[in-house]
């Protein structure tokens, strides 16, 4: 460990412990040789990468079932950093205890309500098991092998069983398979790598704005036929109230193109005619 | 209170206890004869007025601060009820405690974690205060005086301070002013009434649906255009994921026009040629 850490291992914040699906998602995006750092709430992995305490920073910014993670937009409008890729993670729910322990053993599960509400079906099948909300999921393997219990299980990542040594006794016992949540990679925009000069692979590029328009009528449709008048596919669109005007709103859009793309250039310039107040978030291969 | 019951007094469900900004909103939209029916949770109010316990319910649907109450537009999506109105009410968070206590005797200061994280700058000037959150403002009005506490305050609205007989100690503590949260009122289809033949006070309508587009580029941009080319102006979009389709979409529209306008009815006819799914939440007057 000592002499990894001389080889200056990037520092990551992410919000939950190590094993949660934030550091699944850090591991699929920088590899294995990254310095997790763990947070408690999102602002505070904002802030240490404000305060230069972490070299990236990986956020959820929406999930398929639960919709978007409307406080990291927040986030995002905020601090001023700089998106530079973006990854999915499939959620998978494993049922996991310590070693040894059998699936009989266990009368309590442990894991984050959210977690807990997406195995509605193996607890109907198991109406023995109670289910005791957590504040995290990885935390719940992390305290099952802390405090030795024998007769609970969590709810968390493969992950979670790997790092703090525990066993997985049922694999994806979620209700729905088509859990995936989308993560951001963040870094300080003068820390951001320029991007790649040509497209050799052919691979795809999507680019995150956020903007206001002016408060009149068919204001979002103009903004978007910057886009459509080009051919450039939005993918996403997020809305968000605007402080300090009452029902007027933030939008945050991402499209497929290139920041250094003609039509791309062509469009933001357009929106900032009909725009009142525009930013650009990021350019990331599309995951 | 016998007596009123026999007119057969309207039931209203909503959510967080009696004196909740939900109850302030109720009595906005429908009046003081009403006979209130707390919920714990939106769910529940959904729920009431489906078993036909209630008649009609009042949910939150946005705040200027936090933006949508995105489990309501999930639930509006899955109970086919109407909204029949809107209204939107200022927060205004005022310190209550008992008859007789003073600012001095205070020494904690119960709510809901929403209402004591918009009450920031008055904790600052306050120091000596202890922050305890609580399920519900009004709630913790109620407790209070259940338990008799003169050592402690609540914060809630001033309706909450009457119905539990408790006192308003300082008015308006919230940091920002621009603090409105929008409502809607809900009926079970068959029992809306209908729209007003005419509009002789020239009252402004609006309608609210919800549809998801093909899975195509400038999807959207098309949905929104048969809006913009027939000058019907959008007041409020909201994106939410589609079930069992990562990555796709539903978007909720508000828009100013009555359902029987001819311009409307022909945008909806054209909105069905570009949408898998199209269905009208309700139509009502501007709140």
């Amino acid at each position: 460990m000592a002499r990894r850490l001389k080889t200056k291992l990037e520092r990551v914040a992410f919000q939950g412990e190590p094993g949660a699906f934030s550091h699944v998602a850090a591991r699929q995006l920088l590899g294995d040789k990254i310095q997790p750092v763990p947070c408690q709430h999102f602002e505070e992995v904002f802030q240490l990468l404000a305060r230069r305490e972490v070299d990236a920073a990986v956020i959820p910014i929406e999930n398929t079932l639960h919709g978007s993670v409307h406080e990291n937009y927040d986030h995002l409008l905020r601090y001023n950093f700089w998106i530079v890729a973006e990854t999915s993670v499939r959620i998978i729910h494993n049922l996991i205890a310590l070693p040894g322990v059998a699936f009989r053993d266990i009368r309590r599960v442990y894991s984050h309500p959210v977690a807990l509400s997406q195995c509605l079906r193996f607890f109907r099948e198991h109406p023995q098991l109670e289910r005791v909300p957590f504040y995290d999921t990885a935390g719940s393997v992390k305290m099952l092998v802390e405090k030795g219990l024998r007769d609970a299980a969590a709810i968390a990542s493969e992950d979670a069983a790997r790092l703090y040594g525990a066993r997985i006794l049922r694999r994806s016992i979620e209700d729905d398979r088509r859990n995936y949540t989308r993560f951001f990679l963040l870094r300080r925009r003068a820390d951001a790598p320029p991007l790649p000069r040509s497209n050799r692979q052919g691979r795809v590029f999507k680019t995150s704005i956020v903007f206001t328009t002016r408060n009149v009528p068919g204001a979002l449709f103009r903004a978007l036929s910057v886009f459509a008048l080009r051919d450039i596919n939005l993918t996403k669109i997020e809305s968000r109230p605007l402080r300090g005007k009452p029902w007027e709103y933030l939008f945050y859009l991402d499209f497929v193109g290139r920041l250094d793309e003609e039509p791309v250039r062509n469009a933001l310039r357009h929106l900032q005619e009909l725009s009142d107040f525009q930013r650009v978030l990021g350019c990331y291969p599309k995951g």
